[in-house]
């Protein structure tokens, strides 16, 4: 096999397995090749996926010694993810009236969603987080596209306690757009004691809802180590948290014609 | 730019963007070079990823002329993704009792159920479909990783309707598990008329709740092309429909020691 042909292999199989870590020896006989070329054909890797700002190569130490592929999104595709985003939002057709948008399309599309997970994967890649939470069901795909490119698992907190998660804990918080009480339940074994929490969600108005997550996470021992949020309404006055980032927010003081920005914050990244 | 960096760029972009249309033009402006140097960068890479059993690169015609990256899973990959899926399924703490098994954790753990995914996006790969569905909320990670794989959107019916998503279509059907009639809904715009379906879901025990979508389906005068879901439980016997593909069988008439086997209808694909 040629140098030209692994380079394009080992790339293939980083990019698909973003942040997770390989060792050479394991490339090497993969590829039926000595460690010393793998160890040349990474330096190419490394320089390509750099050089178009699609990435770094970090190696990582251990007995072992390997590699890990870390995911970047330049500010140009960062800008461009942010715009798709908007655009889909914007469409006319979507606007039921009273302020409701229909976004239940765009928040499962990959190939508009994905942009937004890649943008919080790489604003929370320094958060050292252990495990990405949501709460069913609108916010599931882009938290699980965070997930995958920060090589975490998820967590899926449901808004009612089902038998097939054996023992749960239940919350009650208050929702501020439902106006009444409502619940929240995880599994038992949904959240490892003590983990550091990457929250992500669809949509927030009051922050009703991102708070019930928070309190659940006490349950458990967990910390918040950040909240990313799709799209936010309304101003900041009226929330009940202050730490969170959004990626759009949508005015709709005038509840006919909703204006949709992007969080200026995330294209300074 | 080097050819080799050229070639590595490309493996990335066109990784990260299966079944999706390229232009040479594109990558030809992207990388600063002629069309020609495209030209010849594609073939290596063609031939690295043909070699590597990752996938084909197919020649797509029309006024642009391009390329399009059809991922491919070779027996071995296969059968270790199976291996994987079974293995998650088998650990003794997440049998419930009475027959139930946790399994929040593995259909939300990309590293897992994306793999899952791949079997599906393999097996489905010719059946020209145009959209993904599921019903909330176990099997939207299966789902959505196999509508990013065939680059489809995904559409998720919800167990209630919501003001969100506007005008919809409700429906009953009666679910065998839970011994009930239970209601599924989804957005008026929620399934493009007449689309060709390729339902994806996490587990079935009597086939009531696939049923259910088939009849929601029909409302939009949609048709289902295929039906994948991860574990189906017991025989075919008490199926209230025969034409699924399962990549788990749970034999659970023990109901303290179920038995879960790979189905090798799988393994020959």
């Amino acid at each position: 096999m040629k140098k030209t042909q692994r380079a394009c292999i080992i790339t293939h199989i980083l990019t698909e397995h973003p942040n997770q870590d390989f060792s050479l020896g394991a490339f090497a006989e993969e590829l039926g090749c000595a460690k010393s070329s793998i160890s040349d054909d990474m330096k190419l890797v490394r320089e390509a996926i750099g050089a178009a700002g699609l990435g770094y190569l970090e190696t990582t130490s251990g007995a072992k010694g390997g590699v890990r592929y870390v995911p970047y999104m330049s500010k140009r595709a960062m800008a461009k993810a942010l715009e798709d985003l908007k655009k889909a939002f914007e469409e006319p057709s979507r606007m039921l009236g009273s302020g409701f948008v229909y976004t239940s399309d765009i928040m499962f599309d990959p190939r508009v969603i994905r942009g937004a997970a890649q943008v919080f994967a790489k604003r929370f890649a320094a958060a050292e987080v252990d495990m990405v939470v949501t709460v069913e069901t609108k916010g599931i795909g882009v938290a699980l596209f965070t997930a995958q490119l920060l090589n975490l698992p998820l967590a899926v907190i449901r808004r009612e306690s089902k038998v097939s998660e054996g023992s749960s804990i239940n919350i009650n918080y208050f929702s501020g757009s439902a106006d009444r009480l409502q619940q929240m339940s995880i599994s038992k074994k949904g959240i490892p004691h003590g983990s550091r929490v990457l929250i992500i969600d669809d949509f927030m108005r009051g922050g009703g809802s991102i708070l019930g997550i928070l309190s659940m996470l006490k349950e458990f021992d967990a910390m918040a180590v950040g909240i990313g949020v799709v799209v936010v309404a309304g101003g900041r006055e009226n929330k009940k948290l202050s730490d969170y980032v959004p990626l759009l927010i949508l005015d709709d003081q005038d509840k006919e014609k909703p204006v949709i920005e992007i969080n200026p914050d995330m294209l300074k990244l």
